[in-house]
This record gives C-alpha cells, structure tokens and sequence, in this order.
C-alpha cells in the first residue's frame, strides 16, 4: 500500500522548512508530512494499514486503538464544545474500524489563567458524552503550560475498542461497484464553528452535527450488512475522505452531487465564506461502501436512527488503478474532486 | 479508597478560580484538583484505583492502558529530548502496573513555524526510543495550533500492555514490613532540564536518567518476586510518590535520608536552586515495594542491570492507617515528608 499511495501522490522532495497551518489540515501537506516524516519512522504493519484505528490481536480478540487530540478554537460552539468532540471524535474513530467503543484515556493539557469553571464545564460534557456513548474513561493525565504557551485548553483522548468477531472493515475491501452510502447532510459542524469566531462576524443558527456514530454501524452489524469501509468526515470533510480510501484502495469513485444533502443554511454561509461544502468538516457523518445487494436493506435501517434518518447513496466505485474521485454536476458534467493542498478551516478540531 | 484519601488530605471547598502553574506539578494542588473535578465526574472502578495505568480484562488476557502528555521545556536536554520522554515516560507507566509495554500512540500538537527538522529529530528520537523499550507505534495524530498558542511540540503518547498471568502490582496489596527499594540515584532528570533553561544560567554535566523500566521489572517478575508495588519518580520526585502510594495503601512510610543516593553535582545544584532532591523529578527511577523474604534476591538481580545497579532499600512500611511519610536524618532525628502544595520545577515532563 505504502507503496503504491506514493506513486499516486506524489510528494514534493523539498517541503516548506517550518509547520503551516495547512500541515494540520487533513489535506495533501498533511498528508505530506505524515508520509515524509511519520510513516517511515515507526512503519508497521498496523501503522501501514492508515486507517483511523489501528487493529491488534490480543489473546483471542481483536482490538482497536486510536488517538487525537483536539485543539478546537472556541472551546464552546453551538451544538458542542472540547469535551463532547473530544469523546465522540474519538469513540467515532473506533466504529469507523467497526469497535465498539470500550474505553478511553484524556490527556490535558491546560494554560495558566485557564477559570476552573471553564475545566468544569468541559469535564462534564466529557462525562455526559462518555455516558451516551457507553464508554468508561479509565486513565487520565493533566499537565499546565505557562500562560501564552497553550490556548485554554486541549485535550487528547486516546481509544480503546472491541472488534466483534468477524468483522472486517478497511480500505482493502473495497470493490467496484460498492455504493458509497452517506449517513446525513453535510457542513453543519464546520458552519457552526465559523459562525462564532469572533473575527467573522458571521452568525447562523447552525449546530454542529457531533454525535457518537456506533449505534448506526453496530445495527448495521448485527444485520449483517456487509460493510467494505467506514469513515468518518471530519478534517477536509467528504472530499478529503473520499480521496484519502480511493487512494489508500486503489480505486476511483464517482459521485452525484446533487445526491449529496447540504442544508439551505450551510449552502448560504459557504456561499458568504466561499467555502465548498465537500470539504468542510462534520463531527457526526460518515460515509460507508456497501455492496449492492446490501443497499437498500443498509438503508433501510440507517433511515430509522435519528443520527442517519438523512442516510442515501451518493456515489459508486468505479474501478481500480486510478484512485480519483469525481463528482457528476447537476448538468452531469463531471469534475475532478480533489485532496486540498492546505487547511480551509483551521482548528476545527 | 476514594474516600479515605479525602480524609487524609482535606480539599480546601473554594480552591482559586483559575488554573495556576502548580496544578501541573503532581502536588497537593494537582491532587486536589483530581479529587475535585475528575475523579468525581468519571468515577468508575478502574479509575478508582488512583494507579498509572488502568487495567482491564479483555477476553482471558488483562491489559494496562494509560496515557501522557509532554510539554517538557526545552525540547532538548543533556540526555533525552520530548519524544524520548514521552515514549519511556508512557512504556514505564505501564512497567510500573507489571504488565508488558506492547503498543502506542502519538498525538502531535505544533505550533505553526516550528522547524520541520526539529520535528523529524523529536520522531527519530521516538522511533529509536520504541526500538529500545520494544514497542509499536500503531496509531497517531498531528494538529497545528496557530503561532503563539502552543509551544514548539506537546506530544501525548497512550500506551497499551499486556499483564502476565498471576501479577499483581497495586498499592493495595502492601503490607506492613515491606522493604521499599529504590532503583538508583535521585534526581538527574530534573536537574538536566533546569541546566539548560537559559534563564536560569548555571550549567551542569547532569544527564537526565530517562531510560525504559520493562526490563529490571520483567526480571524480578521472572524470578517470581513477590513485588508489591511499583512507582516511577516523576513528577514530584520520590517524596511525592511515595505520599500518593501512603495516601493510596492507607500505611506510613518510613525512609532513612542517608540511604538514598544523590550525586555529587545533583546536591551542589540542588544548593544552588534551593531544591530538596527528594521532590526533583527523575524519569528512569522508581521504588518497589518488597515483602522482606524477596528483598536480597530482588536487589542482587536489579544490581545486574546497569540501570539499577545502584538498587538498595531506603526504607520500610511502618504501619495501616496514618499515611504519613517520614525521614530519618544522619543523626537519627525523624522528619515529616510532606506532599508539596505546587510546582518546584515547572514543565519538567
């Protein structure tokens, strides 16, 4: 794979000489630097597999792990703050490898000055999170930075998770003619967060879509869909997504936009921002590849969860060997749905 | 346990308003902090057991879980750096629950204009730490946080093991009569770090001691000795662990001053800065709680391990019920050995 992936995305020999925003973004610098810096050092083959959890075998039983940390500038949006994206984000990225969510570290790390009260409000939202999502926080870390040296607050929460005996969820298992099948409307979570940063002056009624996604996928699960690949949308939204299996599956993959769910106020604040709602970050969508003759069953029981009642095929695979994701216009033109260079939202996260 | 430790060391009911420096330094305030905020919010019988790592059953094999962050400053020291350290620091959270370091994640958080070679040294130090400590790094994480609101790199590492059959390493199973060992001299790690923070202009030949534990650990563990617990000396140095560890196994503690080794140039630093070396943080040390019959067999085998070659008893477990640390100076005279409130050395791991 590790392979492969570099032909298809060819990395420059010489990057810039310093971390840019961009290099957080979940685009091609990020990609870049992961692919240049990261994977060489500690290549393995769980590591090898990029996927969003890593999955072990211990005694009898798979089991996935996975970490983020979280940096979200505000600390509060609507819909969510620090604490409920740091749990659901983390416990998402474990279902997204088909675990169910078992335990949970948090790391913090707080900057002088920091009002208790504030701690406290984001401590509860992770307890109350960690409730619904029936995960136990078991180990935990808190470190202070000076002040100017940190930004309030960040939190890195690190996953544990169950494999159920099985299953067998990645990139690897992809297969042209899979339905790309996508859980909810786009952009709510990325909007929200624009709509409180103060320097914009923008403002929506806009909530941030964060929400814990095993319940959908273990239904799915227990029905026996079988489920190819699950991801998450989060950094780079849709697009980044989409890019990031076709290539890591070797596969091209075509999508309708007119099937893909935007609604009428996240389509106005991307016009105002000039943003593209492919791209903008979601806390509480993903997208799954379904074989055919599972889609209108996987449907079916995603439309009766609140979280997926929105749920559609937006897309099929294509073929193998290109990796390159299109998107068919409402004229059925098709372009060419690329990987960002950079970060269109930083620290949305 | 929760509740006895709140009796041995009262919360003050209005602590300040803010976050402070010291709520950081492993001390009384941190303690307070904890008991106040976290452990309440996700009380949870893992959680409960107040040790470096949790321990879980998954399937037939029990796993220790736990996780860090890194905001050590400078970067770089005189024998380590921030990614050296989070990777033993993590690997040693682990040895000190007995189970056997197996896999970790990263999460990287950057500041925008960080030098891209200081972070390919930090990820070379860190996959050359995990070769040594024989761990996998599996999964990770990279964020960028805008210039000024971090501080170069924090890394969090989470760590997995794995508990071998019949061990059984908590502060719960001490006893009255167990020798405390201690695996070397004090107090090298805190003093390197102070060496170089410019401000503070004095310079020493000190090295930090950061070395991964697993080894020595899986040794007594081999030879069937019957270690009660384990507790590396981090944050708050040796007087700090063992008040958590009295506080935690409900017994009083007693340490002979003259026993403990402190180098030549630790002391003169120690005068120099006016800190006391049993509070100076160390990261390749720990103490092991051992029932007397093991004693001699556990210290000839940590003497044939250069890192603990220097092993010896400092002192024993008096008695249930007080939790109180004393020292017992040259001429004979017993002092208390108290939890400090905050921070002597800020930012030191």
């Amino acid at each position: 794979m590790s392979h492969d992936f570099r032909l298809n995305c060819p990395v420059p020999a010489a990057g810039p000489a310093t971390i840019q925003i961009g290099h957080g973004g979940g685009g091609r610098m990020m990609r870049s630097l992961l692919d240049r810096l990261f994977f060489p050092a500690f290549s393995n083959e769980r590591l090898d597999t990029k996927h969003d959890s890593a999955v072990m075998r211990i005694g009898a039983q798979r089991v996935a792990f996975t970490t983020d940390s979280y940096v979200v500038s505000p600390l509060f949006f609507p819909g969510g703050d620090i604490g409920k994206l740091a749990v659901y984000g983390t416990v998402n990225d474990l279902a997204m490898a088909g675990a169910r969510p078992a335990y949970l570290s948090a790391g913090f790390i707080l900057e002088e000055g920091l009002p208790i009260k504030t701690l406290e409000a984001v401590v509860g939202s992770m307890r109350d999170a960690a409730r619904v999502a029936g995960v136990e926080l078991v180990t935990g870390d808190t470190k202070v930075v000076d002040r100017g040296k940190g930004d309030g607050i960040f939190v890195n929460t690190a996953g544990l998770g169950i494999v159920p005996n099985g299953v067998e969820i990645s990139p690897q298992r992809i297969r042209p003619g899979d339905a790309v099948v996508l859980s909810g409307d786009l952009g709510r979570h990325g909007i929200a967060i624009m709509s409180v940063r103060a320097s914009l002056g923008f403002e929506t009624a806009i909530e941030s879509d964060c929400a814990p996604l095993w319940q959908p996928v273990s239904t799915l699960l227990g029905a026996e869909i079988a489920i190819h690949c699950l991801r998450d949308l989060t950094r780079g939204g849709l697009a980044s997504a989409l890019n990031e299996i076709a290539l890591d599956a070797s596969v091209s993959i075509t999508i309708e936009e007119t099937s893909v769910p935007v609604c009428e106020p996240v389509v106005a604040a991307c016009e105002v921002l000039g943003l593209d709602p492919l791209y903008v970050a979601n806390e509480g969508r993903f997208v799954a590849f379904i074989p055919p003759q599972h889609v209108e069953r996987a449907l079916e029981i995603l439309r009766e969860n609140a979280l997926t009642a929105d749920a559609r095929v937006i897309g099929v695979v294509d073929d193998r060997g290109q990796s390159v994701v299109r998107a068919r216009g409402p004229l059925g033109n098709l372009r060419i749905v690329d990987l960002l260079s950079g970060e269109q939202l930083p620290r949305i996260c």
